[in-house]
């Protein structure tokens, strides 16, 4: 435990006071709290030029990026701000009495509520829009959750600037005290997902971390949802059609998406099946760029050169481009059924530059290989018009959240039809972590039955103006 | 083990076979898999007059209940045939590219897909509506998902026999094989939890075997999402005005509520509160049926007979109507003081026909007392219009799913607006068992990015008819 680490005491108290804000919060209207966001969004963009130097000393990343990033997530607070103003995320029905049918039929009036304080637990990779205003963060105080971020430590000083932005914020707009709070440290977190008044945990980071929150979160007396973002492969097929007709954009568009920022994406492209003798296998190595980049923590980049000399080390792998040290690209293949013999050990995650090309000879050798893919945030298809591609698809999109066309898998827009989740590790949930659907994960639905009028809450009563359903029709 | 169970390896084909089954349940059209359940649905009736005796025999309820129950059941079937038709289970949302936005946005088209094969768990109470053609598979097989029950043994006969006319309706309608499964026994339904191919479970049943379950879903290698209902204490909250307006006819409707069915509905009110010196307290004695009713099976019996004892034997309960024998009902009653020393053994569900008085003198001790229910399916409050209910409101519905007004909570309709869930333990998740949405349970998302129009499934082509959001605007 560091000296800056929360005391178990201090979250206790951080989840105490959550959850007394919690009805207040709960009780805020959907203008109210659009307000929160807003000024969240408001002050980070005003902020924006000490946090980005800040960050790029913290995580070595760009600042170009980190602009963008800051960008992100405004703009992602913003665009929950008017999703609630639209009410649609309430997903209101109301069904009228039936005393003619049989039985009878009471009133019945369902809307969403929020589950109550929620335990966000930081990327390292993006320390913005995955970390203590990110995603999560504007997920659950958009439908009026309380919540408590555990920062991540190789951005502890972006964070805690962050957090008293937000908390300044929060304040000048009227949130509920309590609504909000940082806390730093190992123990601090698993305190935080261990404690009673906790009613969701959102984390995004390693599989064996995620797992193991996740594993204490099913454990307690009262177990809740957690959900996590763990690891993901986001494998890309190319067929012989799209290496023929484009075998050197492939190759180009493929060494900048594994290798940008220091393929520190949870949307990196981990692995590409590619047809024997490929053009893009010829082309990639000159496109990778050389020399190294900075990694976010020691941490991550022991863990990437230990990871991509274990890769090379299979049986059957060849370096392509020999994974050195860290921060610099790797570049590795094998031959379809090697990769079969050891497709488990193949297909675990390499966190940073590194791909892996497996050559594929036929429809078979390529369909065995995908069907040995564990679940992914995404899945790529390079094809052209003349290809078969609907086994494929399927085979496809049974191992992932996201299916790609002609395109690749980082960057993720923040959008309504957005889904940023995956079959297991990817997620652990059947929710998405990425666009405004996110908000669902923390929200519960309640049925008012014969209730009078003036007890229901406003989106319930007959007047509301906002999208529903009424007696079984959708009205938008 | 039994003659009768089903050995491991049949457990394992059965999920092997739904596995199979499962692109082809998933590919089928919504107007397909409506003539699935509208088979089921028509054969269900047909075979009505020999199914209810056979599960009266078996569980001792009612015929008339019993044929209720049948047609609760098919109409069941009959409103998801509908609710898919329509599409609005999809919750298609479809963003068009925009060239434009920073960076660019690719064009983005989210719907829900089936999960895979699912695990039901049937429940001892509801031999129709909760167990082999109930709520649970009707949500899976509406959204494409192969189901396998387990068979609760309370009703193996009933089990059997409607398991034989699913299945037959399913081969006469046309699903894939294997997309419909029976097994029976204790181990199997730890298989069956176990089985690597299955991706989702639903329970209805008690918190110690629901909780065991969970458990082990959560321990898998892949862990999968448990819907599991386990156990709810329905409490009613009585105001002093609502007694002097009515206590007996209160107490009438409350006696016949905790005591139908021999208390045997996840909905009883299994905990009352009333101001001391009640008109409801001195009617309702009187109101209590006398004689026994068959309970469903002899574990049960003796369970209610254990949990009504163990009630009464806590200090300060007094006994209106003493727990004697399985079936008969018990009526017992403690001042709020005393309630708030035990309160975590008062709370424990007892299931069958007991219910708890808890008399307040003061607004105060009644929301103390409120504030120690655990999570309950539902919450009822019998007010007068004078009443200062707000605050009282807002803590039961953060500890319940559904609020009642003026009713009592048995009887649960199958519709649109329904919710059939609650906190921790009355439901392990964030979604119904009962009304359309309960199909939501088995869906994930996906989004396909920049995807040629002949691969994107139909819903998502521009073309659809159904409800959807297009470019952030909702459309019915």
């Amino acid at each position: 435990m560091s000296g800056a680490d929360t005391t178990a005491e201090a979250v206790r108290d951080a989840v105490a006071r959550a959850a007394a804000a919690a009805p207040a919060a709960a009780r805020a209207t959907e203008a109210e709290r659009a307000g929160w966001l807003r000024a969240i969004a408001d002050d980070l963009d005003a902020a924006r030029d000490a946090l980005v130097p800040l960050a790029a000393r913290e995580t070595g990343l760009a600042v170009s990026r980190l602009s963008g990033e800051v960008a992100r997530t405004t703009g992602q607070l913003r665009l929950f701000a008017d999703a609630i103003e639209e009410g649609g995320h309430l997903e209101v029905v109301v069904d009228h009495a039936d005393p003619s049918s049989a039985p009878p039929r009471p009133d019945l009036r369902r809307m969403l509520i929020p589950l109550g304080p929620v335990a966000v637990y930081a990327a390292s990779n993006f320390p913005f829009a995955f970390s203590v205003a990110g995603g999560d963060t504007a997920s659950a105080l958009a439908v009026g959750c309380p919540v408590v971020v555990k920062a991540h430590p190789g951005h502890a000083g972006t964070s805690r600037a962050t957090a008293a932005i937000v908390a300044g914020a929060l304040r000048r707009a009227g949130a509920p005290d309590g609504a909000f709070a940082l806390v730093e440290g190992f123990d601090a977190g698993l305190a935080l997902v261990d404690a009673a008044p906790v009613r969701a945990a959102a984390f995004t980071g390693s599989l064996g971390g995620g797992r193991a929150l996740a594993d204490r979160a099913a454990a307690r007396d009262e177990p809740i949802p957690f959900f996590g973002e763990l690891g993901s492969l986001n494998p890309v097929v190319v067929t012989p059609r799209a290496d023929a007709a484009r075998g050197a954009e492939l190759a180009a568009g493929l060494a900048a998406s594994y290798t940008l920022g220091a393929g520190q994406f949870c949307t990196k492209p981990g692995l590409v099946l590619v047809p024997a003798g490929s053009a893009l296998e010829r082309e990639l190595p000159g496109q990778v760029p050389g020399g190294t980049a900075a990694m976010l923590t020691g941490s991550i980049a022991e863990g990437f050169v230990t990871g991509a000399r274990r890769l090379a080390g299979i049986p059957g792998v060849e370096e392509l481009i020999a994974p050195t040290v860290a921060g610099a690209a790797a570049l590795l293949a094998v031959d379809a059924p090697d990769f079969a013999a050891s497709a488990d050990d193949l297909t675990a995650e390499v966190f940073g530059p590194a791909t892996l090309l497996v050559r594929y000879r036929s429809a078979e050798e390529r369909d065995l290989a995908v069907a040995a893919l564990p679940g992914s945030l995404t899945a790529t298809l390079h094809a052209e018009p003349e290809d078969e591609v609907d086994a494929l698809v399927d085979l496809l999109a049974a191992r992932a959240g996201r299916l790609l066309f002609a395109g690749w898998p980082t960057g993720v827009a923040v959008a309504w039809a957005q889904h940023h989740g995956g079959p297991w590790p990817a997620t652990t949930s059947q929710h998405t972590s990425v666009g405004v659907t996110a908000m669902r994960r923390f929200q519960r639905p309640i049925a008012y039955q014969d209730a009078p009028e003036e007890i229901l809450p406003a989106p319930l009563r007959d007047g509301w103006s906002g999208p529903r359903r009424v007696d079984g029709r959708l009205r938008a």
